[in-house]
């Protein structure tokens, strides 16, 4: 008994269609090997159900509920935006971890998020180093954002990317039929802060088979109003209507969102969010066309039922892939998905030391965009085609709504005498 | 040969999913009887191709191109937003459509869309009475507004319904797992200007199995800012999140929409559209709640990936009826489709004379609406559960796109010298 220590994992960040499906990776491939790992305990919350001692008991839930993880979106333990201060800065929370980990026997430490969540990661790997106490730390990746370095790709990004790359062309062929009389520029505002990944997904919308004309504005390129509006207006010259997709964080030439220059209430406070009828009001000002506009918002990170089938593979295959890491012995490593070829697509797990992965974004590469700002290159529909290739879908319940596990999540029994507070 | 007759087909009004799967009922049905009607001539972008003589030979579409009809949404040969004046008023509208039909030997009058176009298709089918050139004129059912009379449901509301129900539950997944640290509050903004159904199917997202607390706000009940906040704030308490799905037509005390009172752009001007926008500004201000908010605009009207089944068979079931209803010799009826059980369920297409549809508008009754106004009712549940049951994927393209038809639209050759101005 002596050897057999428990694993904890939780989910941090925003979530994604497939987070559970690492869950599922992580959790059935510990099932595997209860000589080494006893439980997998999960934190409630991320990180902070660790540090407020609030663990969940995966061993309670049945081996469907937890191969149901696999189908089902969003983080069934439930995520968080919490990041550890450095050890210096906050030496109590670090403790207090120790603490935590020592009285439920934790060895294993597994953490599932992008970024931010590497570097807590990176964190507690020093734990051993720092305090004496036994613990490897493996990150499992996982964003939207598909910011991350080394790795070809984030899980979770795959799927963001089939979703808006389906809809654009649904919404394109509604927008096709209307635009004799009616709306002639649709706009999809979609995620991606930072980096245009999502929004060069719409993109893929037209191909050689079906061609759609789309316009593109990725938060790398200032927002230009004048060379948009003339690609706009050629766009429905040539084809009678126009797409666009636009990415909440594109920004002007004064370096603020473009989302933030818009919308007042009616007491002139600034309005939250919605690049998309910024775009839209522009584009009636501008050109006098009927528009409109969606907001894809969480429908689009949330949208299991339309997932794509490599990106399933892929977050399961990192989740299982952190278990036997753990087990040879490693620390402070996420398992990254390393492309072997493009064509046929083929991939394995690699694995990346944490410190060359967290804290770092991965942009897309200038080449991925096209040369006047406004779309994707030969070569980013190369890089993306495969992430969004293959359909995955969920089991239906009979009344045509997806089935997807809400699991019992029950509780640990607290072991330290003090509570903590975030 | 003289007894054939060609038959003219168009779609009108806002497009859905399925449009096109009734426009394959059409087409399918007819050219199984090619001793009755010659060709299939399509409007192109509806009304406005006959009285342009803007027509389409779908007799140049291969089997198989018209056989994806079926799988692919919104309106293959363009729609319109244009409704026929009367008689009285543009007397040379209907002079002209008689001699387009009759340069082109059109006998049957197939026009495919909601209230609007079938007082447009009531009015045509009145030409063989009033000027003595012989067309029947038969109206197929569309409208995601499901707000049609006599039929039980119309024909592209089923699937914007499982596309509202499976996001909605999608979506709120995604905020219980983000709700400790972050978002509390998600609002989806839907269509339905007049209208609650589309709002009601949200309602669906939660079941006896997986519950989720949603307030929904129907353009049939007054917005009432303090009793939907007290609800939200206690939804929040007890689930820790809330998710509101909120109808574009939902109208404040003053009678006006609730869109229209919010948003206004940096000089001051009124911001058309986003009423999610508005409620989340409010629930920020009213409750100092964490927000994210959706609207899903042409996407939900438009996702083809994710229709209901029944819904594509209603749609089908109703293009192929009503060719057998002109081949019966009617005139000015619409096939509908009757619901002879609910469970299990079990349907049958009917029929309407026109002139009890035309311009008509059912509301949700009201025994649909929770006591509160704020949710549905099990009856309503009983409804609607039928209309989104059962998934009709689409084929997939091998780079993980739809596969969506665009059709050749061979145009046939103008017969008429005048050209006509709409």
């Amino acid at each position: 008994m002596g050897k057999i220590k428990n694993a904890f994992y939780a989910q941090s960040g925003g979530v994604t269609a497939v987070i559970n499906a690492s869950a599922c990776g992580v959790i059935e491939t510990a099932r595997h090997h209860r000589q080494q790992i006893g439980k997998v305990i999960a934190g409630r919350n991320g990180i902070i159900g660790a540090l407020t001692e609030d663990l969940i008991d995966t061993s309670k839930e049945s081996r469907s509920a937890i191969a149901a993880l696999k189908t089902t979106p969003s983080g069934a333990f439930g995520s968080c935006r919490y990041k550890l201060k450095s050890l210096e800065e906050n030496r109590a929370e670090y403790q207090r971890l120790i603490d935590v980990f020592r009285a439920h026997n934790i060895g294993y430490f597994f953490y599932n998020g992008g970024g931010d969540s590497a570097d807590t990661c990176l964190k507690v790997s020093q734990l051993s180093k720092t305090s004496g106490y036994p613990i490897q730390a493996i990150h499992i990746p996982k964003t939207v954002d598909n910011d991350l370095p080394i790795t070809d790709n984030c899980p979770g990004f795959g799927s963001v990317a089939k979703y808006i790359a389906v809809s654009t062309r649904e919404a394109s062929f509604d927008v096709a039929s209307m635009a004799k009389t009616s709306t002639k520029v649709f706009i999809l505002e979609v995620m991606g802060r930072h980096a245009g990944w999502i929004a060069a997904a719409g993109g893929m919308a037209s191909d050689e088979d079906t061609q759609i004309p789309i316009v593109i504005l990725f938060p790398e390129v200032t927002f230009n109003r004048k060379r948009f509006m003339t690609l706009v207006a050629q766009k429905v010259k040539r084809f009678g209507y126009c797409s666009v997709v636009v990415s909440e964080g594109v920004r002007s030439s004064d370096g603020g969102f473009l989302a933030d220059q818009g919308l007042r209430d009616a007491f002139g406070h600034a309005q939250l969010g919605g690049v998309a009828p910024v775009v839209a009001g522009m584009v009636k000002e501008d050109l006098g066309l009927k528009y409109h506009w969606a907001v894809a918002d969480y429908l689009q990170r949330s949208a299991r039922h339309i997932a794509s089938k490599s990106d399933v593979a892929h977050a399961y295959a990192t989740g299982a892939a952190a278990v036997k890491m753990a087990l040879a012995g490693k620390n402070a490593v996420m398992p990254t998905i390393e492309r072997v070829s493009d064509q046929p697509y083929r991939w394995k797990v690699g694995e990346a030391n944490l410190k060359r992965v967290a804290n770092k974004e991965k942009m897309m590469p200038r080449s991925f965009i096209s040369a006047d700002g406004f779309g994707i290159t030969a070569r980013c529909r190369r890089y993306l085609e495969p992430l969004i290739r293959g359909e995955d879908y969920p089991p239906y319940q009979k009344n045509g709504l997806p089935k997807y596990v809400q699991l019992k999540n029950v509780p640990v029994k607290k072991k330290l005498p003090e509570s903590f507070k975030v």
